[in-house]
């Protein structure tokens, strides 16, 4: 283990020189003139698969940009890690925003800058670097790892699932490993262990059969803009939380132990309000920023539209309105049951007076990796080895839809691993990673292949 | 009198066959195209009144179009009416759907079709007609009368109120008579008296600094669009009242004459609910539909805008949502007045959690013209005698900010003799006029201008 840290330590010259390669091509997922950028990227990924000692790396054709498998199955009887990341990257635009060019890396102050280097290439060759540590030079591996490094993360994963669900025997695995978010704070590493998952619904309401003149009409029907907002607006109390019979009846509890552990996260609600320009928060009472951001469900409107909406005035009373709501669910509440009890509760309450649609967009399942599970163990111990600090525990109030596919259709527990920062313009200009998180990503991923194996026994 | 009605009956193929001509002017104000046409428009007017008898006739300048203006005196000592009217029409658009061309005048069943035929020449040539009967052929008005008939009304009239603020003297008169609406039903002779005001307002509401993800920020600030849907909500409390405090503070109460006036009408809640394809009305309880719409202030939210409203789902908590909200105003509510109860009001109201902003767009006054005004008068017993029938009372839900203006500029009240019926597509395609209501437009108008001295001796 000293022999391997200590050759990283040799190695950080040439570890970033080789992440400049990878940088340099720009292989945004999004622009057709990029389409050769992507294919020369997955190349040069599956090839350096094979440069740190993978015993396999073969580029897999799909619909879209192509998907890098790669394997190294030289420790039977040990736990398969199946490592997720993706080589393609955001549009670059505003380029004059960016104070170095976008592709090329450039290292200023305890930063790393360049499009890709927080998101995801620079975190997924924090692996290569740890398994090359490893394998290079004869040497093996502590666990069995498979790869896929996919080109349209940045898109959506439009062909994600099917290849996952196409290839069940291949990448059969005992856990995911993902390392495309970030830690809680610089100088606090955290494991992050749980997701929300999301239901996203549609109401349209009618009420008179065309838009009406205001003066005329006013004062004998009811505005669907307002029944919209009477709908809306009822569904939080007084106290924030929401008001759909049943909603919280499946939601799991934080635990003590949870609320304790996120207590200890250096968050302040006046800086978090005035980072955000807000003098007050606002949420469900008898829970802090955190609980309700993380581990309560959520209701927000995302978007409602009616009537007329340009400059000026006109006196319009129309006939339609329309709100896009979505809800954020925590274990063990269930999409489609909540989408349900949503669509049911807005036909009983909505008045009469108008004509009430509800639809529903998309779903997504909560995630919670179970703290004690071995996985999580093992990053627990690797991120206090590889940073020298006892990390925190954290949630994410938001969805990763390709945590909820693995669990779906593998039925694979996820371990985040994130290396990245909370405001390292991931999709902005100037993006980087920070320098020591790198090399510290570097560390812990070679004490979590370290690790994994001694909390697996017995529980496998 | 006897001798003039008849001469109407013996009249009507020319008749018909002068408002051809006018008709046959594509006077389309909103399009650049028509602009001689308009041009020719003015000066078709302005001969036609020297052609009835008028003593004079102006074509006046404005920065846009033309208005025309024209003069009879010669009955001193008697009251002077100010006729306006307005000799431009809307576009013809869709052309295809019109059964017969547009600009010529057709007769078919009971109706003449054609555009302007109810807005507005068919409605000013019924006065002119009148005015022909008395003076043509060296007889007199029984009294004085005065014309401005725009070429911008529907447009907005840009340029009226500073042609009249700059013509008070020439403009002086003792009442404004407007033909330019309808009655309340075919048979239905009917008096409006009233009209509302209106203060129109919109809202900006600003939550956080930049629109966030709504997983990762849903749950710790108050999202502005339900912030706003709030503050609307709360607008109207379950009896259909307007809760801004003051707001009914300065509402003439209907008089029971009024009410019970209202109640002769041919209304029914169910064929009106069902014409406008709602299940149920909506409105401030103890109050017949009617009396809401013509008598009580309203409010009414003309649009609401916020985050994402394309297509699909997009995870979005905005920085910022807006309404347009107006409110319809009675006698004797002030438009300024209540534009401030409002912005206090939604100021009070508006939760910390979010920043308020209240703008006004524009604002109007109500206006009611007393039933027992000498105008009204003349009006009802001109009404009776033109159809045979004694006319109802009505007032009308919207505003036409011309009366406002005649009120304001000059301090006339106006008498509304509208000749037109509530369907006749008067700003779309088989626009048409009543023949009837056409000849019995031209009788009433006869015989107003003989009723008004008797009314006015003594109220002066």
């Amino acid at each position: 283990m000293e022999q391997m840290l200590s050759l990283v330590d040799q190695n950080k010259e040439r570890y970033i020189n080789e992440l400049r390669d990878l940088i340099a091509i720009p292989s945004v997922s999004s622009q057709k003139n990029h389409d050769t950028d992507i294919r020369r990227c997955a190349e040069w990924v599956a090839n350096h698969m094979i440069a740190i000692g993978m015993q396999k790396a073969q580029v897999f054709e799909t619909p879209g940009h192509p998907i890098v498998y790669s394997e190294w199955l030289g420790a039977p009887g040990k736990p398969t890690v199946l490592l997720y990341g993706h080589y393609d990257v955001q549009p670059v635009d505003p380029v004059n925003l960016w104070s170095s060019p976008p592709f090329e890396l450039s290292l200023r102050g305890e930063n790393m800058y360049a499009r890709g280097t927080a998101d995801d290439k620079g975190q997924i060759f924090i692996h290569f670097k740890a398994i090359e540590a490893y394998v290079r030079n004869g040497g093996r591996l502590p666990v069995n790892v498979k790869m896929i490094i996919e080109g349209e993360e940045e898109v959506g994963s439009p062909n994600l699932a099917t290849f996952v669900a196409d290839h069940k025997e291949l990448l059969k695995s005992d856990l995911v490993l993902i390392s495309d978010s970030s830690m809680f704070a610089k100088g606090v590493p955290s494991m992050k262990y749980g997701l929300r998952g999301l239901a996203y619904m549609e109401i349209e309401l009618t009420g008179p059969n065309r838009d009406l003149h205001s003066g005329s009409f006013g004062g004998s029907v009811h505005n669907p803009i307002q029944a919209l907002t009477e709908i809306i607006s009822s569904l939080h109390d007084k106290n924030g939380k929401i008001t759909i019979p049943g909603f919280y009846h499946d939601v799991l509890a934080l635990t003590k132990a949870e609320r304790t552990a996120f207590k200890k996260l250096p968050h302040n609600d006046k800086r978090y309000a005035k980072e955000l320009g807000v003098k007050e928060l606002y949420g469900e009472k008898g829970f802090s920023t955190l609980e309700r951001l993380w581990a309560r469900p959520t209701l927000e409107c995302n978007g409602i539209w009616g009537g007329y909406t340009g400059e000026g005035a006109k006196t319009v009373l129309p006939s339609k309105a329309f709100a896009k709501i979505s809800m954020r669910l925590v274990p063990n509440q269930s999409s489609a049951k909540i989408a349900k009890l949503f669509e049911k509760h807005i036909k009983k309450i909505a008045p009469k007076t108008v004509e009430v649609k509800v639809s529903t967009h998309h779903g997504g399942e909560p995630v919670v990796t179970p703290l004690d599970s071995p996985g999580v163990q093992a990053a627990i111990a690797a991120l206090e080895k590889g940073f020298g600090k006892k990390p925190l525990y954290q949630r994410e109030g938001g969805s990763i839809p390709i945590v909820v596919q693995f669990k779906k259709i593998l039925g694979l527990d996820t371990v985040l691993l994130g290396f990245g920062l909370p405001d390292e313009n991931a999709h902005a200009p100037d993006e980087h990673l920070n320098i020591d998180n790198f090399f510290g990503g570097i560390r812990t991923s070679i004490h979590f292949f370290n690790e994994l194996p001694r909390f697996w026994k017995g529980k496998k």
